[in-house]
């Protein structure tokens, strides 16, 4: 797997992987150490979404906050993660959908190992049970 | 620090942090895990620029290479990071861009910080000796 990450003027570059290009500003746009937080959200749901598909669970609307405090000191790191997994499911799949949330914090999902070698990572479900 | 990530489809998702907005596809465009390769690169060269400038260093055209191996098994996480920063300026600075770089891997980048829970990171240096 390879970037390549272009300084464009202050704190804004241009990042590339193959052909797809991102935006990074660390003073007005979207900070690099925000994009661990990002990477972390869609690695996770990615799994989410493949696992509840497999064990049929009909969702929408996924959303997921992930949130971090950061030490005082440099090199300023993350302290705990928080990530709020928001989804649009009937109650009685708020097993499942722990259960897909778990596989993948817990076995799948390469961020999420890495970043917990640093920091512990906590969730939260926020079910929202409307009809879908 | 937060960040808010909307699934879209398949693999895709629009990940906010505060109005600036990324795309992340891992099928078909940038991927959740080369996020975090890219937070590395403009990570430290914010601090390269920064140093390079505070120490007047004359230089143009940074742009910051990373790759890294993935372990076979899930969760697949890095193994070595392997960067290159590749630089226009003079010969004669060289000393000083290891320095910068130096700093930031060793004592400024958070991302950096994090990552190295995990893996090693490597650097090398690719000077362009053009006038600028």
């Amino acid at each position: 797997m390879k970037t390549t990450t272009v300084w464009k003027s202050g704190q804004a570059f241009d990042t590339f992987q193959g052909n797809a290009k991102l935006e990074v500003d660390a003073k007005a746009g979207f900070g690099p150490k925000a994009m661990l937080l990002s990477g972390l959200a869609a690695c996770s749901g990615i799994d989410v979404v493949e696992v509840l598909e497999k064990m049929r669970v009909l969702f929408a609307d996924l959303e997921i906050e992930v949130e971090a405090d950061q030490t005082d000191e440099h090199p300023k790191v993350f302290k705990d993660i928080h990530i709020n997994y928001k989804i649009k499911t009937s109650e009685e799949n708020k097993q499942k959908v722990q259960k897909a949330i778990d596989l993948s914090l817990g076995k799948y999902c390469g961020v999420a190992a890495m970043l917990k070698k640093n920091s512990n990572i906590y969730y939260t479900i926020s079910l929202s049970p409307e009809s879908i």
